[in-house]
């Protein structure tokens, strides 16, 4: 199969198509000179390894050897849990629902293949996680544990809780069941596995979370999932080809950033993410964080406060449309949406044409399920659009690991290049800092009892309490 | 066990804790009048039947008979697959994963008991379905259908589909697979009741898909999932007494309202529902359709363009704190977030004492998972607080289904009233009728020739196309 390019359409967010709502050539010309700068600078801190998710690509020997140990772990194994949150956790949970979906773990073994069942433990639900609990084999379950600085408190809860039970579980030989991800020198983790001896495998320096995808952050728990990792790299390689053009208009990368950012300067305060694929919707979730940590910021890099940033709404075609398209049709004019369209499903189902003899639904039997799934995404567009709501689609040739890549590595591209045209920084996130803190303060973190104080007292005023 | 009230904590919301953006008292008697007129607006309908998902909740004999045809079906089949989309997918959903959690139809049989694995077929993803059925046992498999008109597209395409598919798997017998909830009267699929004999249900008159939770849409399924549907009831009984109080200052449902539609006012156009429970997260996802679907419309009561409704976005505490929290903390000032907070989760785990030399995690090891997620949705809430974002709890006793029809219920009243506040009628849904004409004019429907010329040719400017 030759590959085709994951490609960028945004006719529909320009005026051509909405005379009023949308975005002149001109508006984007104006970009121009910023972009090249942005562009320049992006090559800059690039060259010094400063910015260094734009290499994980090339990681082709790390790949390897995930994928040596991911077939050596099969051997032994059936489930791989992943304890994560936030970015150690839903670029793994994007690419492996993406390629297997939502039902994959109920296969029975036989159909599984060489496939593990991957579960991703994102929180700390006491009731969630016992449920989980419930139907594992702990002598057949590896644990992926992943922190890059080892102090979550959340995967570090979870983690605690879990390497008792393993230890009760399974005795000796507990620590197999064992894979840590974490910085290569520093915290609790690395420290860990100094100690213990666990398998380990290292996130390259200043691969924040939500840039981590393609580091073994995300690629380990894929490999378990059969996911071809190598594939996934390869994609993400012709993407960063397209995705280095300097020239705005060349660059789908640059230009979904340019779009995005022109359309929240309008009041389009509202960014709709809006797959239409099931299996793909985690993608959505995944650019949700990668966009609101990225560019949510109270300081430009000039020190100015800015308050900015769009909100991402992860929506998911064909379903939302009986669900949220209401407001998207009629509500405030404060919304851009961006559709994921898939051009080619794997099955074909098609409808058959013995329909009933009451009713009017005779003409549905001469379609497939994708040509009605696909006319729906089409006309959802087209009345969005005479509704005066812009949209722009990304348009995903095949569900395949080679387009995840790519539309995984755009997307990342798009996000730091939209921190130049914010005027944020893209790879920090000081506004979590407070919330942490306090959390400590609450629980008697050693060196927090001062943020104790800063937590209003549980007493409420009864009269706002109904 | 003793049952407790859900209840509205808005303390948060108000000017006594953000004195910048919060609300003063004063503001909120500036709606006691309209408040007052919006109730007795609200009983004259109710007492004419003009509204009738308030009489739902009393409906007890009719759920008798969903039980008993449950109990029925659980002796001959092991899945339910629920054909429906929007209001006929949602209610079950959120219903069934907050009772049972993401993971129960993983369980051994032996496991499950006596409840049913219910499968929401809820999207026309070709390689979805097409997962799904790789699962299911059509010997071992009822269907139920559900769609109020019986003319939506998504849930006949897959239900002409998987009708052929019994037909060819399970022979003769199969219109024993099958339970049709629809209209008492009306549509495709009432006729289809009556030429083809199948079990039916009916959608009382004048409930729209949004406001069904309560109905046979959702309460078959969930009975079918072991839910103690009696108990459901019963809480949004005790529901509609707290939501039936003319005075806003003492009903729930009426201050939730006036509090979403004041900070709406205050230019707070994004609504952030962020249940601090993975199992409950779906509810968020419910009320998200409620809310956009009921209050997203262009014109007001009165005939006059509005374009109003800020726009749901579900967020799932902990976790999302590692995802949406920077923007939500730093980004623009343009969101109110409700938290749902479960009060006593079911499971209790102890985080072991015994942890590592190094590092700096014995802290953790005196506290609960439970007292963990709690400390940190307060100190998120107390976050948010000192950087001025308003926010306010629903407070949820326990993950039953006594205070889950509590919940659902105020939430039902709540979106009703805000109909009110905003002006708009909240039981209609313009706005998607464009699309779906649309998409019968793309797809040969008789009558929509007309429509499929307002689609724009897929012929793109290719300068837009990168």
């Amino acid at each position: 199969m030759s590959h085709s390019d994951v490609r960028l359409d945004f006719n529909f967010a320009m005026d051509l198509s909405l005379p009023e709502e949308g975005l002149s050539v001109k508006e984007i010309e104006g970009l121009e000179a910023i972009a090249r700068e942005i562009h320049r600078g992006l090559v800059a801190m690039k060259e010094v390894g400063q910015i260094p998710f734009y290499q994980l690509p090339y990681q082709e020997e790390s790949a390897l050897r995930l994928l040596q140990k991911a077939n050596e772990y099969r051997e032994s194994f059936e489930n791989l849990v992943v304890l994560g949150i936030g970015g150690s956790a839903l670029g793994a949970k994007a690419v492996i629902s993406s390629l297997q979906g939502p039902t994959f773990n109920l296969l029975p073994p036989e159909k599984r293949g060489r496939a593990m069942r991957v579960f991703i433990c994102d929180n700390i639900d006491p009731d969630a996680l016992s449920a989980l609990l419930d139907l594992l084999d702990f002598k057949k379950t590896l644990f992926n544990v992943i922190s890059k600085s080892g102090d979550s408190i959340e995967t570090m809860s979870q983690f605690t809780w879990m390497r008792q039970l393993l230890i009760d579980r399974v005795g000796a030989d507990w620590r197999r069941h064992i894979v840590v991800t974490t910085d290569p020198v520093k915290g609790n983790l690395r420290a860990m596995v100094a100690e213990e001896g666990f398998v380990s495998f290292e996130i390259p320096p200043g691969v924040g979370g939500r840039f981590s995808v393609l580091s073994p952050v995300g690629l380990f728990p894929a490999a378990m999932a059969g996911v071809d990792i190598q594939e996934l790299l390869s994609g993400a390689r012709r993407a960063d080809v397209r995705a280095a053009q300097e020239d705005l208009w060349l660059n789908p990368a640059y230009m979904l950033a340019a779009v995005q950012y022109l359309m929240f300067k309008k009041k389009k305060n509202v960014l709709v993410l809006m797959p239409y694929s099931e299996m793909m919707f985690p993608i959505a979730e995944w650019y949700c964080q990668l966009w609101a940590e990225s560019i949510g910021k109270r300081f430009s890099l000039k020190g100015e406060e800015v308050n900015t940033g769009s909100t991402p709404v992860a929506a998911c075609g064909v379903k939302d449309q009986h669900s949220q398209l209401q407001l998207y049709m009629e509500g405030p004019r404060d919304k851009f949406i961006l559709f994921f369209l898939l051009e080619h499903f794997q099955k074909n189902i098609p409808i058959p044409k013995e329909t009933f003899e009451q009713g009017n639904l005779s003409y549905l039997g001469s379609h497939t399920m994708e040509a009605i799934l696909k006319a729906e995404a089409q006309a959802t567009e087209a009345a969005l659009r005479d509704a005066g709501r812009p949209s722009s689609r990304v348009l995903i040739p095949r569900r395949t690991p080679y387009d995840l890549g790519q539309l995984l590595f755009l997307l990342e591209v798009a996000t730091a290049f939209a921190g130049g045209l914010f005027e944020v920084n893209p790879f920090d996130q000081p506004g979590v800092e407070l919330g942490k803190k306090m959390t400590g303060g609450l629980l008697g973190r050693p060196g927090h009892e001062a943020f104790k104080d800063l937590v209003p007292p549980k007493k409420r005023n009864e009269q706002f309490v109904i």
